[in-house]
């Protein structure tokens, strides 16, 4: 029995900004009020670990335990957790909902207050962290902490789902592909026989496409410079490709004339201020949307004509896909389940925590989709 | 009987930029396939024909004859006109609705296409005008130009309406009523007992109030320097109010403590890129809603940090408050003669023609709301 005691385990830390991981034996306290400790089965590597690594996302500081798409089982719950008992499966949700804020009271909006309170800011809700190493205080990333063994995590930022659901592959609705499949059926709103444009082929990208597909789409346009990526977002539903690299002329007059200014949604799932400023140029007069995924720096600022928004064009972003979690997570993993969302043709790499240094350089190279580390 | 044949009347003509408007007599052709001559009843002077007059819009050439808010009457129509005869009342619109292109068939849009094309570049569909003076040819504002005794304007630019309408208030239907009003109603969608903010008490702001108003919002904050615009914006709903150049702190910072970050809805219509920020930075996180109404210079750029998109807000502008122009314009004008638009109130000058310069001069000092020129 580990409930109410400190658990010695190992896991990935980052002391400083842009070094390597170490592997470390780290201390993790017991779950306090409202909290709940779980063993990390699978997490995956996403882009947003890679910039947090580099210290540009807001609040990140360090030392830090990373990582926030994982599937995980509680081991023990603090004081008044209802929702979710030992022995539970559970993803973790970088994005809470407490069901308590002004946000979370919108039936049509999902960024709860709580992430951009205690959560940004890499502690628990009453300040403290629950991780220690070699004497050091180690601080949360965004609410979760998923490179370790064990984790505590806010009773908020979880979700309950069907334990016989496969533990790998539920991951990754974690993050990366609720994000992309939420961004264009519910913050797009993608509709029937549209148009839609997707900048960045990787999971954000991919899961993206899935939606805008699944949304009824007719013309689904990815946009890469690896051309690698091309086979796979054929299999998610992508019509036409682009490769940037390869045309002689500016991406958004290649858009432009191909497709005569009628791209009626456009995503930008990388996270450079250029291709956000290229996707927005690139959404239809009239009637545009783009929205925003990929994750910016801390000091990127976006340069535009306030024209574009008097034409008619909308721009938003998306965190979550714009789904509430913990109430829209079950039923992806449900619809996971059921064959309607491909999630095992993203991961392309599994690994052990050791290799996460490994992991990573796959990734900022663009040569792994997803790459999932099992505890 | 002038059908068919030139008209010489009066109008305004601005011969260069900045230069003050010229009473002159002019030449006015008879309308071609798809065109209506008009004889102009009484026309409005809008914040947009003062930035035209500078030439900081977007397609405006010069000599030209200015104006585009009015009450019409049809003198004569042009091959294949079906939508209006001779005689109806009507008001002009600088939105078109073709009913034939892209944007025109998204029920949930209304930039028609029409206007980015041939109107927009001060001519007429075929590329030609029908104003001449003093043997030089004189450019359109917008399809419509009505700073003149007579005008040649698209049917698509015209709406018919009640001809028990009054001529004075309905001209302001034609566009600052519709475009404020809608700009809450359609392009917002306000909702209930909500929090809304709005920059700039001309007649943008206060039909804009006036729709927060009709959606139900239970807080609308007006923002302007010019307190004497207070009561008016009082009387059309707005509930607080705020002049910046008395506060001791930045606006942000004083409708953050105010309204605890809560404004859902925030609009600028004034014009300005520095307003036009602070009305993005105001509203919401998680479901703010920022619309521009005001239009800005040519060369005017918008600066902002990308993650307040992720943060949930959304930025979008309107033309024409989002009504396809020339369905809904009638409707509204019904709106008018039942008393549920306040529009008498708008009007605080009525003036002739040849005043116009004075006009346009109460308007830039911030001393008038609506002058109607009556023709």
């Amino acid at each position: 029995m580990t409930e109410g005691k400190t658990i010695t385990c190992r896991a990935a830390v980052v002391w400083k900004a842009n070094e390597p991981f170490v592997i470390e034996q780290i201390e993790v306290d017991p779950p306090k009020a409202g909290e709940v400790r779980v063993k990390i089965v699978s997490t995956g590597i996403c882009f947003s670990d890679v910039s947090a690594s580099t210290g540009k996302i807001l609040g990140v500081q360090f030392p830090i335990i990373l990582g926030h798409e994982a599937s995980a089982i509680v081991e023990s719950i603090g004081e008044g957790v209802e929702s979710v008992g030992v022995g539970d499966h559970v993803l973790p949700l970088f994005l809470p909902q407490c069901n308590r804020c002004r946000v979370c009271k919108d039936k049509n909006a999902n960024s709860c207050l709580e992430f951009m309170g205690s959560q940004v800011k890499g502690v628990m809700s009453d300040g403290t962290s629950r991780f220690r190493c070699r004497g050091e205080t180690l601080y949360t990333f965004v609410g979760c902490s998923t490179f370790t063994e064990y984790s505590v995590i806010s009773e908020i930022n979880l979700a309950k789902i069907n334990p016989e659901a496969p533990m790998k592959e539920a991951a990754l609705i974690s993050c990366g592909i609720s994000t992309g499949y939420g961004a264009a059926i519910n913050s797009a709103g993608v509709k029937e026989n549209s148009t839609c444009a997707v900048w960045g082929l990787g999971t954000l990208g991919l899961s993206t496409i899935m939606g805008c597909k699944k949304a009824g789409a007719k013309t689904i346009i990815g946009i890469d410079i690896i051309p690698e990526k091309f086979k796979l977002a054929a299999e998610m539903g992508c019509t036409d490709f682009v490769n940037p690299s390869e045309l002689s002329v500016p991406i958004e007059q290649y858009l432009m004339e191909k497709y005569g200014g009628a791209i009626e949604y456009t995503f930008e799932c990388i996270g450079r201020i250029q291709t956000m400023k290229q996707a927005f140029d690139c959404c239809a007069i009239g009637n545009g949307v783009c929205v925003l995924i990929g994750v910016a720096g801390l000091t990127d600022n976006l340069n535009i004509s306030p024209g574009q928004f008097l034409a008619g064009k909308t721009l938003k972003g998306t965190l979550y896909g714009g789904y509430k979690s913990r109430d829209a997570v079950p039923k992806l993993v449900d619809e996971l389940m059921n064959g309607k969302l491909k999630v095992d043709k993203f991961i392309t790499h599994t690994m052990k925590l050791d290799d996460i240094n490994e992991g990573f350089d796959l990734l900022k190279a663009g040569k792994s989709i997803r790459t999932i580390l099992n505890l």
